[in-house]
């Protein structure tokens, strides 16, 4: 490094002692180990504009390892940022907090999304990765590139270790992303001390192993321009993802240099002094930002302006006149600040839907095949359950279809313009994917993602991530219940919605048969719908088509479906969700001559958001004994309901019918058990006295020793 | 193979297409292309005892491929162990079902596990692996191996390509488990096909990365004698675990061979007769065992009971004899039926305990330091955050301690016989190995295991399968809430408890200060949770020791703290958890000189099994107006509450004071929320009118747009 290079990273160097020390906290040792890097990243590899952040064919930036954001910010100040000023640097941790997140954050500009969650990053960065990709082979022409960006991840051991990253690592090899850099930086030391205690994987080896080009730079500490080469080199790579491997020493520069001590606490005030001393800084100035280390980076406004204008002229000139069509499309999908609409139209009607009963999650495919081929936003996946899931398209289409589809299957099984993603076995990564997908464009594409409903706890977090970032994806979850039958336990669920139902901004959907699963992905299509993730619950087994639902009420979340005396006030509601409505229609028929409603509820959700007299009136709160009928846990529905009918234990490994009556789910078991219960409740006028807060009533059946296993019931 | 052979293998793939094609269902394939690998590791690898299933020293499997389970059963069969009759076998998929369930479980003979959710069976495996080793490094002496068993692991694609396996194989290489084989079959073929259409890894260079001995055998339809030979060469590998990478033909003998479809379904009537003219069987003829079959498998009885004697013999006589203090600690572990108790009376009373405010992570540590030297059954361990998590033992004993204790930390940093694990930054894999190191022989070892509250979402899964086994952990969840601060909403918890607290036998504690921490942790610990997983949620914030928690309280799930007016039936009751328990105490204050109660409610689950008296007596049901507090999101609350003062978005990234502030946690604007409501339910005469079901009452602080991103409160 000449003496401008290295004044430039001590001072990233010292800002980040300064920065952690000024509220005693925080993470300083990979800001002052990975200085080059940022330095690199930044200033000489990615291509964006620093005053317009979201410059469409920017180069995209996830820092993996989220707790080293200081980094990152620091990098974002000195690129020219406008809202990175350095006052917003020192609200890091700041009781007055700002944008100085103690993690990334998506809101922020220059962020792409919010990470933090180890592994995850590289999931959302292989996202972005597939994003460009499709999208330059969906509009690029030849000698019109009008997508042609970078993707850059950071990562450091933790990321490599969390088993979400080496899904996600493994996929990009296998999708030959050669877009998509990575960058590991290698410092060898976590939280607990050196890496060595928990972690001795030969790691660019395993790199190879799947599928990466690797380059390792021995001296991250010194060598800039090895740095800065290999991100060059990974330009020029092609059919594989790059890996960077750079050798750092967390808090260089510290004596606390090469100690887990370094990595999630401030150092204090005699080694920032230290640091200062080392670097020839003045220890009695903090902050410390010398002119020439804004003037190293000051080109950068200038290059940013002339990527962008550039750009313009391409696409909103020349490509505009070429490809007019093209043009049209891909702007009305960068610009548009609206969510895609979808024509319901499209769906048959109630009328023209199969009479004869048939599992949801077949249902699904009725609007999968309607809408996937005609709306580019839509990019299908599955974890290795395409066919099981009904995520995939229709075989055939007519020929106009045909032309507009291109491929079905993204590359390397079609092109990249294909939109069906196999996932493979990695349900974690592929929501990891889904949310880099979502995030690349103001939420132009919506994934699709599929598996077995009990699968969707291993990408839990993920999911948990859409909703906190306001991201948008479709997910599909079928074997939802015992109703899986044979599997067994360990695929049936019970507390998994639950999760969904309590997550803050997730819509967990459960609809009761072909009609409410038209509604369903309406309502998840819906704009209303374009910041929060969506997962539907989908029967393996058959349930009928009933005559009482209706795809336009769904989005109450809750509605009649059948009264035994229309426009009375029910002495008892029935509560069902999924295949559940039906039997709680049957349960009601043998309820005669009660006065009995049957809800469906398929969202809690949407049902919590729609006004006090329409709950209460559905419900009937206050007149009703209400009633819950759901094959998971009971956990939730003391909200709304006295008493529920519902698993107390996991399931069984048996077919499903037999499943249903053990576990007390036939129609008289039910009518029995509300008929106990109305008895117990009712008055000598017969008048049914109803439960109070605190009183709820879990009509146990099948109830079970908990600890013993599943086959003690 | 000679003739002989070729019959055993072609036996096992018929049985196998009858026993799927009887009930049109389940896996034949791998069970048909693994058949010579079974023969290997039953007939020839593998020392057990078929008449005495849980022989102590007895070698270990584990089916991570969980949907093969028919291929397990039927090596069961035919090595003789008594449950598994043909007539068991053909219960497979059977409306009467019996043991031959859909995917291996724990409680039926020969079944190490409940396996089926991909991935977690290695990382099980990898439990066991640890238990033997650990226990033979603490027993073992010179001559006398008596514990010296082996670990097998059987897995395919899928669990290859799951993050979960990936994290288990890397930590099995760094322990350098040279006891642990595992099985890749690799059939390159998943439900949706080819496995090259979703995965590319060159997987034996990835395990070499790992740090495996890896060993292929490229004809895994006919080697058998290769077979045999790469499992005896991982006999004598030390200081690695060994891989037996062996390319096998899914559904061999079909002509769905090779096919997706070979995989979860069975093969039709005319598929299963071609096998059987294949390989020479009568097609009119169903389950086939010729006798000659038998007679291959019969010597495994005589084996078994040789190894079993043998063992006897050394154990029971010449090592009782040789080390009778040795002998007597393992007899007592091994065959006691009672799980461990533990001593009380070593932790200090309430009045000794800590006065000044600290957090309760920090308060778990009395518990830790107390317990841990003087328990062998306790191995400690963390995902790298030993120190941030208090999981840890005391640096200094006394020197009879440390005499009893050998070495802290397991091998490779201690020795094996050490009780502290660093796991690495992989949560998943940890429980997937405390769920191995549980379940190695009657809970003898009790793992307990810790991370961020917000990282057992990574570990969820697992945490499920412990639950659903009847297995048990003690889990450390710190940083439970946006108490955590600084790092910010990913790291926030607002719906994780509610997962936990919905599913079955599962048991979620969140102590308010040291005194209910010590009260959690000796409920965990009583005999009485000896089948059930605890996870208990600690604060990173100091919080005061109470004076009215009680630590012998705790198992009541919940019970008074305080109350404004002594021995009279509350108007208000306050619910709190955790750190809100001292905040309710405050608000109890503000609220004077209405009658309030505060309840502290460290355990949903402990309380709801009170009986109904107590439940309503304590909370005042019908009586009392009941509100819950807690910095985590309201859903359930509305089983025993009337509303709640919680969270309704995630977190923010500041101070914890100022989000306590922001979110509406502090005791004043508590206090004015519970005015507001009291206010508006309150009649002419003064008495609060009880909202009913259905009314619950969300009194929103700091409510925002869900959609929107963390900051737009």
């Amino acid at each position: 490094m000449d003496p401008t290079e290295k004044l430039v990273v001590n001072t990233v160097r010292t800002l980040a002692a300064d920065l952690t020390q000024q509220f005693k906290g925080g993470h300083p040792g990979t800001a002052m180990g990975a200085a080059l890097i940022g330095v690199a990243l930044w200033r000489h590899a990615m291509r964006f504009n620093p005053k317009n952040p979201d410059w469409f064919n920017r180069d995209r930036f996830v820092l993996s390892a989220g707790h080293a954001c200081l980094w990152q910010y620091i990098h974002l100040h000195l690129s020219g940022y406008d809202a990175w000023t350095l006052d917003a640097l020192k609200k890091y941790h700041n009781p007055d907090f700002g944008i100085a997140a103690g993690h990334p954050e998506i809101e922020f500009p220059g962020i792409e999304l919010t990470t933090g969650l180890l592994g995850q990053g590289i999931a959302n960065a292989v996202g972005l990765a597939i994003a460009s990709k499709h999208l330059a082979a969906t509009y690029n022409k030849p000698e019109f590139p009008v997508v042609d960006n970078r993707i850059y991840c950071f990562m450091g051991d933790g990321c490599f270790q969390e088993g979400v990253g080496q899904e996600a690592l493994s996929l990009a090899a296998h999708l030959k992303l050669d877009n998509f850099t990575v960058i590991y930086d290698d410092n060898s030391v976590t939280v607990d001390g050196s890496v060595d205690l928990c972690f001795t994987d030969d790691t660019s080896m395993k790199m190879k192993a799947n599928g990466f080009h690797v380059v390792e730079v021995t001296d991250g500490d010194n060598d800039l321009h090895g740095i800065i080469s290999a991100l060059e080199t990974a330009k020029t790579t092609r059919d594989k993802p790059t890996l960077i491997h750079i050798r750092t020493t967390i808090g260089y520069g510290s004596r606390k240099a090469n100690t887990g001590s370094a990595h999630g606490a401030a150092l204090g005030d005699t080694e920032v002094t230290y640091v200062k001393e080392q670097f020839g800084f003045d220890p009695n100035k903090k902050f410390i930002v010398p002119q020439e280390v804004y003037d190293y980076f000051a080109p950068l406004k200038a290059d940013g302006a002339q990527h962008e204008s550039s750009w313009n002229e391409l696409f909103h000139t020349s490509y505009a006149r070429e490809y007019p069509k093209e043009y049209a499309e891909l702007y009305s999908r960068v610009y548009a600040n609206e969510a895609p609409t979808f024509d319901a139209s499209l769906l048959p009607p109630k009328n023209e839907l199969p009479k004869a009963p048939q599992a949801t999650r077949k249902s699904s495919h009725i609007v999968v095949s309607a809408f996937a081929p005609r709306y580019r936003s839509l990019i299908l996946g599955s974890a290795d359950l395409m066919e099981s899931t009904f995520v995939h398209w229709q075989k055939k289409y007519d020929e106009e279809e045909l032309e507009a589809m291109v491929e079905i299957h993204l590359a390397p099984l079609g092109t990249y313009a294909g939109r069906q993603i196999r996932y493979g076995i990695r349900e974690f990564a592929m929501i990891g994917v889904a949310n880099g997908l979502n995030a690349y464009q103001n939420g132009m594409l919506i994934p699709i993602c599929s598996s077995y409903f009990q699968f969707w706890l291993y990408a839990a977090s993920a999911v948990r991530m859409s909703a906190l970032q306001g991201l948008r994806f479709i997910g599909i979850g079928t074997h939802d219940s015992i109703g899986v039958g044979e599997d067994g336990p360990t695929h049936q669920s019970i507390a998994l919605g639950t999760f969904f139902r309590a997550l803050p901004n997730c819509n967990l959907l459960r609809p009761a048969d072909v009609e409410e699963v038209l509604g369903c992905w309406l309502l998840a299509l819906n704009p209303t719908s374009s910041h929060t993730p969506t997962i539907m619950c989908l029967t393996r087994q058959a349930v009928p088509h009933l005559d009482g639902t209706d795809r336009s009420k769904v989005a109450k979340g809750a509605y009649v479906v059948w009264e035994s005396h229309e426009g009375t006030v029910p002495e008892i509601t029935l509560i069902g969700t999924g295949s559940e409505v039906a039997l709680c229609l049957k349960v009601g028929e043998l309820l005669w001559p009660r006065r009995v409603r049957v809800v469906s509820m398929p969202s809690q959700e949407h049902f919590i958001r729609q006004t006090k007299a329409y709950r209460e009136d559905l419900l009937g709160v206050g007149k009703a004994l209400v009633v819950a009928v759901e094959a998971w846990g009971s956990y939730g529905w003391a909200r709304w309901a006295h008493a529920s009918v519902s698993m107390h234990t996991f399931g069984l490994s048996a077919p499903q019918e037999t499943l249903y009556k053990i576990f007390g789910f036939g129609p008289q078991t039910v009518a029995d058990k509300i008929g106990d219960l109305v008895s117990r409740r009712s008055r000598k006028d017969g008048v049914i006295e109803l439960p109070g807060v605190g009183e709820f009533d879990e009509l146990l059946v099948g109830y079970a020793k908990m600890h013993a296993g599943p086959h003690n019931i």
